[in-house]
């Protein structure tokens, strides 16, 4: 049978997602507690990759098992298992067709930001620090610009070999409240690092350091401004996945 | 000159705030950092002592220095030193009649609960895993008795040298979000665990394990019931000293 997880993780201290030959990964953690639990190799199959240091509070993961542990009870027998910093919050049975990468219509991330002096110690490990108090009203205009379907190429990590950039943004929503500013990036897919790239071209253009033309230009496919910063990994979330 | 800090820290990799001979603590962290910075042994006092785990967004800390660095800069300065757990939100120079302890007119802390089967990961350094939804009108009915002056006696830690048991409690709020819960108590001065078994008697009425009757005899100095628990300090943060 296929079983669906829900999965939170705090991005901290793994080196991503995906399986790598060094370093911890919640690829691996998650496949041995399911080793553990069944005796099964078992190959899971994440909505996406989050790099390292990037957190979620709803990844969505599927695998195939001969178990036979009722699908509810995957969750709790995991979480008896997998260290702190991953749990599973959910787990149930989808059909064979479903795949948690390729069935998704929707996903979003939360990207957050703390603004001030100082990294504030019970919420740095979860937002990125900014040093002046950003202009919300020109954040949101350069959102505007970014939503909808756009070829996204200049917002993608140098390096990466991804040949169809088209991508759509299906809204960017940004919440301020006291020093604390959340931007929910919500899209059919993304490139690799573009949610970064989108809050750092929002902040630059906030900052007065790049102009909504630049921005524009950058939708068209043209090079990235180096004023346009990928944010740091650590105040990006995967938020959620709808299906 | 007598310098006031505002302080906050993640509890969680400090062996409390007062300095002891093993074990690293945020006293002694703050202490070594003002070494550092200006020279001289300086001995720092706070509004009050907070266990091992337990967080601080707005301890209060003051000391005397001989130095000539502004009041303001000493949380800039204060900050490029200290370790990423434990910050200076702010500096400002105090009369020499203040005193962090002794000024305090209200202390606030936060207990933070969530609710489910597993701890999520992302918040589980600053929250209390409860397994299933209190009744939150009975948490509301104890925390309006034990609101007011009352012998709290029974709500101190056993093994606690303190006379005069008596205090008062302005308020308790319950706040509740999704799967989490807030409790904010204030008052005038707390005994030793008083804040987290002040929760624990809340949550064991809520959870009909223990009566509004039960809590009421506590309150009058009797025994405390074994059903009402101390509650782990990690939910615990120090949320704002009211001079």
């Amino acid at each position: 049978m296929r079983i669906l997880l829900t999965l939170s993780y705090d991005g901290t201290d793994f080196c991503g997602y995906q399986i790598q030959p060094n370093g911890r990964t919640v690829e691996e953690t998650l496949e041995n507690a399911l080793y553990t639990l069944t005796g099964e190799k078992i190959k899971t199959y994440a909505s996406g990759r989050t790099d390292s240091g990037v957190h979620a509070v709803c990844q969505k993961v599927h695998f195939d098992t001969q178990s036979s542990i009722p699908p509810e009870n995957f969750a709790p027998a995991l979480n008896a298992i997998l260290p702190s910093d991953v749990k599973v919050s959910k787990s149930k049975r989808v059909s064979k067709n479903f795949n948690a990468r390729f069935s998704a219509k929707k996903k979003t991330y939360r990207y957050s930001l703390m603004i001030g002096d100082y990294e504030e110690p019970t919420v740095s490990r979860y937002k990125t620090l900014i040093k002046t108090e950003p202009n919300l009203s020109l954040m949101k205009e350069c959102a505007k610009l970014i939503e909808g379907e756009h070829d996204f190429k200049a917002f993608m990590a140098s390096g990466s070999s991804v040949q169809d950039t088209v991508r759509t943004v299906h809204s960017i929503k940004v919440v301020k409240k006291g020093r604390f500013i959340d931007v929910y990036v919500s899209g059919n897919g993304f490139l690799y690092n573009m949610v970064r790239i989108i809050v750092g071209a929002m902040l630059a253009v906030a900052d007065g350091k790049a102009t909504i033309k630049e921005i524009e230009d950058m939708l068209n496919r043209m090079e990235r401004p180096i004023k346009v910063k990928t944010m740091p990994a650590k105040g990006l979330t995967l938020y959620s996945v709808i299906y």
